[in-house]
């Protein structure tokens, strides 16, 4: 690769620690990215919570992440947090931003060029400020997640550490679910396969809609078949993993990249998910997993599961989806963008 | 004066049109500035929603106040409307900010001087960034709304239009309560007062606070000695005042400055207010009404009415809180910051 020693600026977002404890699929991303520059050379400034681990420098002005501690009130610390990136601006080559629109509308008071990671369009007012702001740098997480109009220079798939997830040589006995409890997820539907099957289910993730849970997961659970085991960090994750036969992702909306899935595939976990949105990037039918298009389709993808070879799933996550092909593409990205700018420039 | 035809912004909030139809004290004062330098000759460009009301220049990226359209989401709504000014700063000399710690992080972006009137601080949290950016400009509306540290240029107290609330020659036979209903503002003890007297009380104003009102205001609506109109606009207030003895305005909290009173005592009605924050610098106590500590002495307050001169009420406001009382003030204010910045310069 070619400019190291670019001044780099790695704008997280503050809801949760970089890297999370445990949620936090924006964090951990901009996490991934920016220790997998500083492996490679890079001089990496890392904006995050003050109570983030990384090699890169820390520049933090709020003490933790606002979903961590009600301290810290969301609003006044996404604005200083952010604010204070942008007032560092001349110190730095170029700010990767993965603050969505919020730090967007600081970019044009600055000569710094950012670029925009996009985690996710999260309503559609925020649009609005895409539209405004579309010729500046962005990048997708997936294809399936992109609007027509702004100025995408790649598409770049999220890397994970693989060796935080070992492969899991033989598959153990239960299905898992992971992630978010939120009709989003499905989580519902993982149920359904469970109960269809006859099949175990061991649910984890963090509780994001209270009224969900209570009403439409609460009710199944039975502490032997169906089993809620609240949120988990990377360890909990190694734990479901090596229990796992699959992972059932049956998203009821789009899914944006779908980190899980990645993680889950890494070690050696098939995973059968809704054909909506990133899953088919993600995940190769019939190779790593099932893509499927409603509840009784996953039911019989189990049957078909001893066709899926663990090792092949971890060998692809590898090729696809590892923090070094994550940032040697955003290495490529940023050189284009350098060069854009010289071109401007001249 | 000295220095018309300077480029003025004005960043006005956008929870409310500008002027609000109703209820928005911010918006109300950042408009009464506005139409008072525009009508002293000053070139002035007003940044508030697009349905605002002005003789400035308007400029609008925001359709409607997010309180008045559940289609603007308050969080876009404000990045996108103030960092649209802060985008357009070289056209201005000074950009004079309602818009609380979330324009002051887009001050040091820009060359143009910034002024923050703060008319209010809303969270012990905000407090953070006024400490950050205590170096800027800064206007208190009342001497007692201030804190330590920042680098405030004058107290400004708040204009109103007296054409919009002409005297009252005569009293009222009603005592009333004009204000949010929300614990802050004691409608609670206006409806003790109005028991202990036995005076009828008519209490206007938004329910901010929904669980206050359910719980420690309407169970004593009796339509009839105690009622509850809603919130108003200026034909409702001025009803209300031509009905009215007494404002009574028992706030619990201090206030950061009291409109409503200086309305009250426009229109000829004497005021009872509750000695805590600005209300002694709003109200004469025994000439445009009275400073009490508790509701017995409201009570009190209530036999003493007729000392008050209600034309003496009116002539107070107009010299001390009129629309071009405060213009002037705040001509001085701008005076001041183009000469630092002169020197500054040089």
């Amino acid at each position: 690769m070619t400019t190291p020693r670019k001044r780099m600026a790695v704008l997280s977002p503050v809801a949760w620690r970089t890297p999370p404890r445990q949620y936090g699929a924006w964090e951990t991303v901009a996490s991934n990215i920016t220790e997998g520059l500083v492996a490679r050379g890079w001089d990496v400034t890392l904006f995050a919570s003050r109570d983030s681990v990384t090699r890169a420098h820390l520049h933090a002005v709020v003490d933790k992440g606002y979903e961590e501690d009600s301290a810290v009130e969301p609003k006044v610390a996404e604005y200083l947090h952010i604010s204070e990136a942008f007032e560092h601006a001349a110190e730095f080559d170029l700010i990767h931003s993965h603050c969505d629109f919020m730090a967007l509308t600081y970019s044009r008071l600055v000569r710094t060029p950012v670029l925009t990671t996009i985690h996710g369009f999260s309503s559609p007012q925020i649009m609005t400020v895409y539209q405004k702001y579309r010729d500046g740098y962005f990048v997708s997480i997936s294809d399936s997640d992109r609007v027509a109009g702004l100025n995408y220079l790649a598409t770049v798939y999220n890397g994970i550490d693989l060796s935080l997830y070992p492969l899991q040589e033989s598959p153990g006995d239960e299905l898992i679910f992971l992630g978010r409890i939120h009709p989003d997820k499905g989580v519902h539907l993982a149920i359904e396969v469970a109960r269809l099957s006859g099949w175990p289910l061991l649910i984890a993730g963090i509780i994001q809609d209270k009224t969900y849970f209570r009403e439409q997961v609460e009710p199944d659970l039975d502490h032997r078949r169906i089993r809620y085991i609240g949120p988990v960090g990377v360890p909990g994750k190694n734990e479901l993993f090596a229990r796992a036969r699959a992972l059932l992702h049956l998203n009821t909306i789009p899914e944006r990249f779908g980190l899980v899935l990645a993680e889950a595939n890494a070690a050696g976990v098939p995973v059968i998910a809704m054909d909506l949105g990133s899953c088919r990037e993600v995940i190769e039918d019939g190779r790593t997993g099932f893509l499927v298009n409603s509840v009784e389709e996953a039911a019989q993808a189990l049957q078909r599961l001893r066709e899926i070879d663990r090792s092949a799933c971890r060998k692809r996550v590898q090729q696809c989806f590892s923090i070094d092909t994550m940032v040697e593409a955003y290495e490529r990205v940023y050189d284009t963008i350098f060069d854009l700018e010289a071109k401007r420039r001249s």
